[in-house]
């Protein structure tokens, strides 16, 4: 890419580079006509102040680095939403990459952020992830860095997070109330803490109400709306008796709605449903789906107030972090009213 | 944000400067231990290698910036999957920044780019967009640019679109051979090329079966599923008749459908029901909703195509532009079959 410089219209206009230059910065030994026709030169010759070399030497590109799993889930894109409207209004521009959920794809992008100039990166990590490498390096440059939703718990950086633990609970509590005693829980084979913290609270829920814990009715495997529908096609086929279905998240309490529909077998009178991350889908089907909130705007906001403070701070990695955990809320629908 | 430089490596070493970078390029004048030594304290004080610097130099980045209207609908998530796929594949990365449909922030978005040394931009304008100065800065810096969707048609870059006059047509043909007569369409205020066609092959399909225009049947809003619940009281209210709607976009379509449902008016007995742009949600409510599908991943794939094609050919503004479009399909689902 050839760009304009000030040589360029040094050479067009016939007078010195540091005429240029200075007429570019208004300097009072320059005459007014001459910055007139310097300044219309270099508008017309597009010519742009390099400044990311100017950002190189402040470190100031007024620029944050978002880096999620993906966007094409509510979830995530309304926890941009929400940093993005913070960030903003404090005049901060917002770049976001997409590691897909894959390990490789995350690392590439810490890499993209950290050759693009950002002043810092807010992250939630990929389903892949075990390791804290790829993180570590963006302390070490001592860049500034917050977590939400899925944290690295060995990195001492601010995060934003939901009680995982409490979403399992309260919805497993709330079908219990609803005097169902066979409940499926639908969970994922991955050792990933958001995942197995809503396992947790749903073993603590059942426990708690003096229910056995039958394991026919835990099932792991990768979330999907397919899986959904599949984990309701082998429970019947297996003959195997359940009148609740708690899923780890929406997309496969969707495929397990549709199955059961399928089986034309009722809802929530035979079996209710129960999803996890209020998925805008989830109020818009038929029957509605019941879900844990998990407050994504304000966990967005939240998180972009924590990572200002910390730019305030400076010496980003001498302090406590913060960690704010958000409350999760159920919404009753007519899957399991 | 203070970062390690070769010079820190240098003291804490108490060697040379040029030691410390020969060194860190293997220069063959720099023994094996000193290299080992220098890589070593390298690693522990985080050093990166300037990477800024060096593309600056080369302008070689391998990133390209995405810019978007917004990323919580399915059809833009969609075509940036589709680029990400092929940049992927070609050893690219890309950025993405949300418009919001605003203007200003696409302005903004632009200049963010221009300043994280991105190789190129590929975009979908705002709603609000109605000025090509923005964008113009980017050609005048002989920056690769192409859009997708929503373009400027003024401006001479490669685009890839659908024919949405088509897409207009077929939704409303579909209705007309279903025995539909009174047929609503639900469009939008702004000028908006795109929404615009969609319109016109509405008004050219009734023409071309000969069914009257009706004026109090095209109805002009902002677009949004709160909108279309409106409409429909509106139309109600007003005592006006009407056997079928075709909207401009799917959360339209999905409002109609909630209002019909809550005036227990049958779909599709009594009112049949198309949107545009198969947004996920059409699938999984009930009824399903018959929409045009714009092919968006293959939509982003081939804008991709057509910017890498660009990049190799360097001067980006002296060829005729290559546009590409595409054909709609019409999806028929329950809420019109």
């Amino acid at each position: 890419m050839k760009k304009t410089t000030i040589l360029d219209i040094a050479r067009e206009l016939d007078i010195s580079f540091s005429t240029v230059s200075r007429a570019l910065n208004d300097h009072k030994a320059i005459s007014e006509p001459t910055k007139k026709a310097v300044k219309e030169m270099a508008e017309r010759m597009g010519y742009q102040p390099n400044k990311i070399a100017s950002s190189l030497r402040s470190g100031k590109s007024k620029t944050i680095g978002v880096l999620v799993p993906r966007l094409d889930v509510t979830f995530f894109s309304s926890v941009v939403h929400g940093i993005e409207a913070v960030m903003n209004e404090n005049g901060y521009s917002i770049l976001l990459y997409q590691s897909q959920e894959h390990f490789d794809r995350e690392k590439k992008g810490i890499e993209t952020f950290l050759n693009s100039q950002v002043e810092g990166i807010i992250a939630s990590i990929s389903l892949e992830t075990d390791k804290s490498d790829a993180f570590a390096a963006v302390i070490k440059r001592n860049m500034p860095l917050a977590f939400f939703d899925r944290i690295l718990p060995d990195l001492e950086v601010p995060s934003v997070t939901i009680d995982d633990y409490r979403g399992g609970f309260i919805a497993t509590e709330h079908l219990i109330k609803k005097g169902r005693k066979k409940i499926v829980h639908i969970n994922q084979y991955r050792n990933v803490n958001i995942f197995n913290e809503r396992l947790r609270g749903y073993l603590d829920a059942l426990k708690h109400y003096g229910l056995p814990i039958d394991e026919d009715l835990i099932i792991k495997g990768d979330f999907s709306l397919d899986f959904g529908r599949q984990c309701i096609c082998d429970l019947v086929s297996k003959k195997i008796d359940f009148d609740a279905v708690f899923t780890l998240e929406d997309f496969t309490a969707m495929g397990v709605v549709q199955q059961l529909k399928e089986y034309s077998i009722k809802i929530p009178d035979d079996v209710s449903v129960v999803g996890f991350a209020n998925e805008d889908f989830t109020s818009l089907v038929t029957p509605s789906i019941s879900t844990v909130d998990q407050n994504s705007m304000g966990m967005g906001r939240e998180v972009a107030h924590l990572f200002l403070k910390l730019l305030k701070k400076g010496d980003y990695y001498k302090h406590t972090p913060e960690k704010f955990v958000f409350e999760p809320t159920l919404l009753v629908r007519e899957s399991s009213i």
